[in-house]
């Protein structure tokens, strides 16, 4: 998928929505744990209710691989459900990821290939020649961690390099990177006020934020802040959303949570224009 | 399993090699590609003519997912195997995760648990709280990317952070987190002079090291700068040993790879003492 057919979406269904797939066996109804795939039943419910809300759905690779291969199976149902049913929807795989060259060209292909997302978040740690080989996918996207949303983002990410904090470095050098117009970046919505420095670096880039809702962080100033002429904004909502109800209403409840979103969303672009 | 059952092989292996179990389909011998499981079949193998030359296998999970649910499940017959003939085996999944809290968990349980590792890779980007759910398994090591072999590695760990090297600021901080002394630290064998540096602050911890080998690190530096007195070094080798040969011979080729340095290191060892 293309950033334009995603500033399109969007645009069609006045939201910027990106819902996260956190499945956590002891948090879904527990009438779903008979079926023979309560984590895809779960999500088709979540999807099938909420596609038309948001234009986006992140599943976390942590909560199917805790589950062995039942999870990664969950996360390939998942995904093929989403291609099939719902292609304009934009999928990002949540995974983190990132290794030497050679091996993070066998983590592209395991996220842009073998399970078909579009986009798949990586850690810069390694640097350049980690991050390049998820670059070299046309139509494809990586989502760097820029500043995330938790409180160790203080730890490393914002400490001064060369007078200025690590993650604008990571954001500066990202952008003389091979591909680099395939970059995303992630945001952590708890650190709103640094959206304004971060579009001085990247002023066009859609930022993925998360920490919306259960973390705390607050929609107005993100967009505040961070929107850009394009929007260029996805704001993640995983738990507040998912989670609404653990009763059998759990996906109308779902609906509700993200109808909510998806208004506010609604005022902030008209008020944009 | 405990830093002194670890320590314990290595002094009666007289070695302390770790084979790196990167299974690329394209590289491994033809006529295993008619097996079911070819993965699985390669690696078991491999372990069949090397466990008595090496304290640890290495998984790297990126060469696992390329393969989706097939490759998962090449992994898990792989440590099960590991965990049933060789107990004694310090096992490492290669998965340089991290994430927020209670995402971080999950990750802990899908390699801990659900895998039986022994340790886990970590990427350190996130901070405490990204790290800390790995430290809390009694018994289990976290092995923290401190200074990777690539060449990436320059672009963000090595910068000055108040005067001071990223990667030592990671070092540093690390040994203020809870459970601390669950920790080891990947240190790349391309960079052997800064392991003096390193042994500064982590004296005791051991060292992952990889970059020996096909990256062009070099063993006796490595022990000169980075052996401890309980030796505390792993030193990785991947494809220099997995694909010494891609004809049927492929595990006695591998077996000779692996006892040269085997060999090698129980000098060092002797010329410790």
């Amino acid at each position: 998928m293309t950033t334009e057919q995603l500033t399109d979406q969007i645009k069609k269904k006045q939201s910027f929505l990106c819902i996260g797939l956190d499945v956590d066996l002891s948090k879904i109804p527990q009438h779903l744990l008979t079926e023979d795939d309560p984590i895809f039943e779960f999500n088709k419910a979540i999807i099938d209710a909420t596609h038309h809300l948001c234009v986006s759905y992140k599943p976390n690779t942590a909560f199917y691989e805790a589950y062995g291969i039942k999870g990664w199976q969950a996360l390939e149902k998942t995904i093929n459900y989403l291609n099939e049913k719902h292609p304009e929807i934009f999928t990002i795989a949540d995974a983190k990821r990132g290794d030497i060259g050679n091996t993070s060209s066998m983590y592209a292909k395991a996220f842009f290939e073998d399970l078909v997302f579009d986009s798949v978040t990586v850690a810069p740690y390694m640097g350049k020649d980690s991050v390049e080989p998820f670059l070299a996918f046309k139509n494809k996207h990586t989502i760097l961690l820029a500043l995330t949303s938790n409180e160790g983002a203080f730890d490393f990410q914002t400490k001064l390099v060369d007078g200025k904090e690590m993650y604008k470095q990571v954001l500066e050098t990202s952008k003389t990177w091979e591909n680099a117009e395939n970059l995303m970046y992630v945001v952590g919505a708890t650190k709103a006020e640094y959206l304004a420095d971060i579009r001085q670096i990247v002023p066009e880039s859609f930022l993925l934020v998360p920490g919306v809702g259960a973390q705390g962080g607050n929609l107005q100033d993100v967009c505040k802040y961070g929107m850009s002429k394009n929007v260029g904004l996805l704001i993640n909502s995983s738990r507040g959303i998912i989670y609404a109800s653990n009763q059998e209403d759990f996906a109308e409840a779902a609906a509700k949570k993200a109808q909510n979103m998806q208004q506010e969303m609604a005022v902030i672009l008209k008020n944009a224009n």
